[in-house]
């Protein structure tokens, strides 16, 4: 199982990034998402209309102490940050491990350096500033190998992948 | 040479997703990204800000009319959409064809119909709605064959990957 914590999430100036963050920890098959920071109940149920939607067992939670989170979580804990140990040399390593529970950690713009000491491993998906939710993608997609979920269960609806249309197909 | 055109700019709703899709651009190899709908001189400077001190060759373009832009493009041209067909069935084609420079398109909210048959290929990183910020990541990821770029000419700073701390290097 795959949980990913949001940290320090901001209402109205996060909100299309947090959703991003959900939306893809589910693509690339995460289980849940834990949103911490201010809480934010508009982007929370936008977020669930869509797993309505599109199907697939993908709990949303807000849990104000991250702190808790991370502590009390009994599995394997990455934190993603672009300070972190490459990626490409650690991946093997956290896959081997995936018969754990995993929890990946996602910051905002600025984490609280204890979060550096909390968890298992600090992982960099490159060493640039760029995207928290490219980030959680590349690794996400990198931890499964290259495969990308396909099979959301319960889903009122699916694209029938097609060359150049929009195609969905009511279930 | 890589080019990422993104749709369909909206200044303020828009500026942190556009800056997240540039940066991720950047990091994961692409040399340009090009900007259309509307015109954000404020976020394309704080993209060049985070350019200049990271260092790389990345340009940073507006144009008002993206049809120009891809009708013009002389290369391969794709366009990233949930709807079009898998990635790891069509990566290892779009790869052989990397002697030729290419276009990654990606949208917004809608994307005119018109665009899915200005391209050579509509990809889908995964057919369910995520995030075009992670779609782009992990396309560019996968069609390097999951390097990641890690010298950027012309820094500022770089990062000095650690175990569990936040060190930067002056250069």
């Amino acid at each position: 199982m795959i949980t990913v914590l949001r940290l320090g999430h901001r209402r109205g100036r996060d909100d299309r990034i947090s959703s991003h963050v959900g939306l893809t920890a589910r693509q690339f098959g995460a289980d849940k998402i834990i949103y911490s920071g201010e809480k934010d109940s508009k982007m929370m149920e936008s977020l669930e209309d869509v797993i309505d939607r599109w199907g697939g067992f993908f709990e949303v939670e807000y849990r104000i102490d991250f702190r808790k989170v991370i502590k009390n979580f009994e599995g394997l804990k990455i934190h993603l940050t672009m300070y972190g140990e490459s990626m490409n040399d650690k991946i093997d390593d956290i896959r081997l491990k995936t018969e754990e529970d995993l929890l990946v950690v996602v910051g905002s713009q600025k984490v609280p350096r204890e979060v550096y000491d909390m968890v298992d491993h600090n992982i960099g998906v490159g060493h640039q500033p760029h995207s928290e939710v490219a980030a959680l993608g590349v690794f996400l997609y990198s931890l499964n190998d290259g495969e990308i979920k396909e099979k959301f269960e319960g889903a009122e609806v699916k694209v029938e992948p097609s060359r150049n249309q929009k195609l969905t197909r009511t279930l």
